[in-house]
Formats: structure tokens, C-alpha cells, sequence
């Protein structure tokens, strides 16, 4: 399909992308818009010219409302959308609803329910179990049966742009300080739109029903504070300060064409956790440190696959709410230049942390389903120095 | 002070205590009440007829727009409310809406925000640790640095009543099934009610500035699939399934006669965790299971204090939100028949764990401002069977 909106067709943000995020211009209330190009597409007025019945979903500040719709209207919203920016005839009202973005202020995408993290790529946690327990076995024997995860702080995830502040705290011995090993994780983030019963587990097959997109996740980690902190609850601190997510959600329907086998499971994964039908994502992410790209990790090479993420962290019962968001853990591939923390990057060199100024950009694109490269936006953030 | 309303002077809820819940009438939305006697004071329309400023926080269906008030508006409520329910000239206006505890259903006060659990009764440390590191030392070297906490899952804090199913998920090496070592944590747990800062500490002197109330606590726990997941981020599954939290939220001012001194802290806490004004709260917990009181776990014997934990979760500059709910890890007290949780009562005899249809209640009591006690209200969940 060709879009009409001028310099969109062929770009990253094509007519086969169209991310939601929530923007707001000088002086207004923030609302959900669409990116096609350099584009944002204010939807609330489109949509009440149109009289779409769920038109009041796109006045509000975040994608909550549109998102618990469920998956019938995800899909339907969509079409709409596309049809909006293909067809000729609809040009002369949805033009003057399309607004450059930098004009806009975007803001955080979603309000977050319940934030988990997983640990899901082998690379990373083999990386990390060699530099921390160099004399025993790199992952512990849980790790290849489940994907292990833990809940983060939601109240602290924020949109991408948003500066970091370098954390404080107990170090080892219960000595005192400025945090010197602040490291980022470079992960994907899964958006939970249709809530799920308090008892009722959500079955593997069952991704697409509950899952309504993608976002770019910075998990900043505070490798000196964790390293005190964490036995035997996990960690806490170390993570809590901060979690940048991209302004856009990519909606899972724009990643059809990114499916791909992940390398493989051994040994095989309870049934729960749906062996034999372990597909991941396509998805290259690229990171930055002051303009310079240090390391280029391959989402396609990851251990436990979204789907299997999602059933185990139901398996037990707990039940989803909109908002929820899930994300993969550090993405890393199997070459150095493919890990996605410095302190895998540095293995052991101290200079490798961030200094503060230090500005960090997160990159993601995908094969799109027009046969060209989508992009999922990218995640910011600079080091601001530590308070107090 | 005495109050007016039949049968509610000199019991567990008198006029000092006056803590809020969410009730509905049948057929009705529900909406903010304060409980006196065996009533409830039905707010909104009291508020509305006094023009009470901020009388629409009390036709919400949770807490969180009353708590987010901040400070001297719920210190001027509970001023207000504690007139009307003690001046006769007030009970004209005022009887018409109280309302019996019987024809009401309670729902869940608080729409939580971020859950932390903390760990921090040092005999319930050791107890632990001297049941699953026989050999080893009690407690690991960062416990008496630092409250050792972690987040837990907020979508699945249930109010008091809920029926808790059992959960299935993965166990020791890999093996699939129903949890057969079901377990409690007797808690308590405090709810934020005023906000702060992302990359501002919150200092141990500030806490009543940000706490609102407390409430009951029951850390619903399943021990096997804590046991085989934990390592090395943290419980996740063994305890997502369900929290458990009174319906009652006891203001803080309520426990102004509670406050006392911890046992003591050696080595001396880092200045952020206020070394010298450890206080702690005489707050009498009391566990049943079917019908009978099975321990009496009494709050003042916990090493880390309330303060102590709110600094700490935040000196990294993790901001709060309104309707946030950390908890102080389950309660133990030097002695055998003070255990808060199944798992040290039964000191490894299997049976001592949950059985289908167990119903278990935990009761919250601490001195009064006017010299007789307070209840905190009960936490009370029903075992059921597992589903699948």
C-alpha cells in the first residue's frame, strides 16, 4: 500500500508501521496520534468527524483506554487508520490533522500497571554468570527450564528523553555513595492490552489476544548498589531509579513479517510453555554511546521466546491488567559486538560505566510487511550527576 | 471523646480510631465510608451537605484520591469526621447515613500502585535461614546493613475475603504441579498516600508527611515454587498469585499511641536510615487457621522501622506514588508461638502448610489514643482448590 502523506512512503515510519504514541502540542492536553513519516496524526478529531464509536479512546493521555478495547477493535482501529492515509478521498479531512513532530511534545505511552523483567537471553546471562562466577557454571540450574523473571518498579518507567539521575546508595560492606557503575540493558517491552481473570492462566497461543505491542526498553542498572542488595530478594535499587521506554508503541500486527525460529530449546519446556512452537522476533537493535555505536544485539537470538514470557508469568494464576508491561531482559548475541550492557561490553574494564553527560540512544527496526525496514523508535537518556 | 453512635464507645472501633474502607450498597457504585461501631459512615453525602471542599474524593471507589490530598487535608478530615460522630448537634444530619457492616460488601480500599515487600523481622530472617542454610549463618552480610526488600505484583493485591486459589507452575528440577507447601506471611503494610520527586530522596523524618495509613497484610506464599525460582532475581510466581490486605485503612494518626522503640540496631544504620530514632509500631497480631489462634506475632519486635524502610526504598531516588503499598516481610517474635508464617510454625513437619478449604484470618490490634485498643480490621482468605 502508498500512502499520500508526502515523504512517509519508503521511510522507516511507512503506511506497514503506524505506532501509537501520546503527544501533546503547546498549550493542549497530550492525546494519542499515529506516526506515518515525520508525521504525527492527530486521531481524536479524525476519529469524531468519522464517528467511530470509540472515538473518546484517543482524547485521552495515554494508551490505556484505546488498548483495553481488545484485540477485535486493535485490529479494526488499525484498518481505519490505514485506510485513512491510502485513500485519496480521505485526504482533504485527515491533512490538516497531521502535525510535524517537532512541534509536539511526546510523552509516556502507556501507564504502566505491573512491570516485570526477564532474564531471557542465554548470552547475557552466561556473560554475566562468567564475570561474576568465573569458577562455576555460567547459568544456574533453573535457567534453561523457565524463564526467570521478577517485578520491577512501574512508578519509575518514563518515556525516552526523560534524564537520568546518577542513584545513591548502599554499596558493599554497607559503605555509602555515589552509584560508579551505572550500566544500561538494551530490551524489548511487551505491552499488555486485554486483562486476563485473578486464577486463570493465559495459554502460550493465547500472545496475540493479550499482547498489544512492542516498545524499545533502557533497563538502567546500577551495578554497585545491585551487586550489595540483591540476596536473596533480587534486585531492587540497583534497577528502581529508572526505566525508559520509547515514545511509541509498535502495534504487534506491524511486526507479522518479523516472526523467525529462535535457535532452539534443550532441554525441551514443559508443555505449558509450548515446545515446538517457539517463535521470537527479527528485531536488530542498535546502541549508542555519545554518537558512537558500541554494540548492535540481534533480538532473533534470544533464548525463551514472548509467548513463552507471557505463560509462564500467568502459570500461577496472576492475572493481567492493561498496562502490564513485560520486557525480554539485556539483549545479547553471541559475538562481543552483539551484548547489550556495558558491563558485558567492558568485561571488567571500569571505564566502560557512564560518565555523567553521557547520552545513551537505544535504536530498533524490523523487517516491515511491505518487504521494506520499519523502525520502533528509539529510547534516550542522558546522565544527569547525582543529587545531594 | 465519646461518640453518640449506639454501641461504638469502647470497642475496637471507637472514635479514636475511624479508619476508611470502600463499601457498596446493593445495587450501588462503591465509594469511600469510615467504619464506627459495627457501621459505616456512608461519606459522600455527609461531605456534600457540609460543602465540604473536597467532597468528591469520597464518591470514588478507591482511597487514592482522598490519600492524594496530602497531609493536612487528612488530618482535617479525620478532625472533621471525628466531630461529626461526637457532637449530638451534628447527629441529625449525620444518622440517616450510617449504615450497618451487614448490608454493605466491602471492596479493596486502595488502587495500588507499586508493592514492595520488605524483610525485616530479624527473627524471621534467621528462622528462615536456619531452615534452609542449616550449616550456614542465619542471616546473609547485607541484612543488618540495609532493609532488605524487592517488588512484588500489584494487579494481585486482593481485598480481604477473596478466595485464593491454590497455584500450579514449575517446582524442584523442572517437574510441573499443584504447589502442595501453601503458606502465609503475616504483615503489615503502609499505603502512601502523598507522592514524590523521581531523583529525590525521601528522608526517614518525612514519613508521616507520605503515609496515610496502614493496613493488614497476608503474603499469600507458595514455598516450593518460590524455592526452585528464586535464584538469582527473586521470588516471582511463589508469590504473585495473591496479597491479601484488610479492608480497613487505619489512618496513621490512629496509631499515635502505638509508636515505640524498636529492640535496638548494631552496627548503627547509615545517617539516611535515621540511627537514634528507631521507632516501631505495638501493634498485636494474631494468626487463626480454622477457627483457632495457631500464633501471636507482636509487630514492636522488628528490627528495620517503618521510616526506615520508606527511606531506604527511595534513596536511590525512586519517587512514590499515591496508593503505593510497602510491607514489612512477614512478622516473627523471639518466640516459638510468635511465628508469622507456616513454614517457621511448622519447622519442617509438611503438614503444617495449607490444605484445600483452610481458612485463614489474621487480626490486628494496637493501643488506642483514648487508652483502650484499636482494631486494624482482619485479613481473611480461603483456600480453594487448585484450577486446570
Amino acid at each position: 500500500m502508498k500512502t499520500w502523506v508526502p515523504g512517509a512512503d519508503g521511510s522507516l515510519f511507512d503506511v506497514d508501521n503506524l505506532p501509537y504514541g501520546v503527544f501533546a502540542l503547546p498549550g493542549e492536553e497530550p492525546r494519542v496520534g499515529v506516526r506515518i513519516g515525520d508525521l504525527v496524526l492527530d486521531l481524536a478529531p479524525v476519529a469524531a468527524a468519522e464517528m467511530l464509536d470509540v472515538h473518546h479512546v484517543f482524547e485521552e493521555r495515554s494508551l490505556n483506554a484505546l488498548m483495553a478495547e481488545g484485540r477485535a477493535v486493535r485490529e479494526s482501529v488499525r484498518r481505519w487508520v490505514s485506510g485513512l492515509l491510502t485513500e485519496e478521498p480521505e485526504r482533504d479531512l485527515v491533512e490538516p490533522h497531521l502535525v510535524p513532530l517537532q512541534e509536539v511534545t511526546m510523552h509516556l505511552p502507556v501507564e504502566v500497571a505491573d512491570y516485570v523483567d526477564f532474564y531471557a537471553s542465554e548470552h547475557h546471562a552466561s556473560n554475566v554468570g562468567r564475570i561474576f562466577r568465573p569458577d562455576g557454571e555460567a547459568l544456574l540450574p533453573n535457567w534453561k527450564h523457565l524463564p526467570v523473571g521478577y517485578h520491577g518498579r512501574a512508578g519509575t518507567v518514563v518515556a525516552s528523553g526523560t534524564p537520568v539521575v546518577r542513584p545513591r546508595g548502599q554499596q558493599r560492606g554497607g559503605t555509602f555513595g555515589t552509584s560508579k557503575r551505572l550500566d544500561i540493558e538494551a530490551e524489548l517491552g511487551f505491552v499488555v492490552g486485554t486483562g486476563s481473570e485473578l486464577g486463570t492462566p493465559v495459554p502460550y497461543d493465547a500472545f496475540a489476544d493479550h499482547v498489544f505491542g512492542v516498545v524499545g526498553l533502557n533497563d538502567w542498572s546500577a551495578r554497585d548498589i545491585q551487586a550489595w542488595e540483591y540476596v536473596p530478594l533480587g534486585p531492587f535499587l540497583g534497577k528502581s531509579f529508572a526505566t525508559s521506554i520509547s515514545h511509541w508503541v509498535t502495534p504487534i500486527e506491524a511486526l507479522d513479517a518479523a516472526w523467525v525460529d529462535l535457535p532452539g530449546q534443550d532441554p525441551e519446556p514443559l508443555p505449558y510453555l509450548g515446545p515446538g512452537a517457539v517463535r521470537g522476533l527479527d528485531i536488530d537493535v542498535e546502541i549508542e554511546v555519545n554518537g558512537e555505536v558500541v554494540s548492535r544485539p540481534p533480538y532473533r537470538t534470544m533464548y525463551w521466546s514472548p509467548a513463552q514470557m507471557l505463560a509462564h508469568l500467568t502459570v500461577n494464576g496472576a492475572s493481567l491488567r492493561t498496562g502490564d508491561l513485560f520486557a525480554s531482559g539485556t539483549i545479547s548475541g553471541p559475538d562481543p559486538d552483539q551484548r547489550g550492557s556495558l558491563l558485558e561490553i567492558g568485561w571488567g574494564d571500569e571505564s566502560a560505566f557512564l560518565a555523567d553527560g553521557d547520552v545513551v540512544t537505544l535504536r530498533y527496526s524490523a523487517p516491515g510487511t511491505a518487504g521494506g525496514r520499519l523502525s520502533l523508535g528509539e529510547v534516550v537518556g542522558v546522565v544527569e550527576p547525582a543529587r545531594g
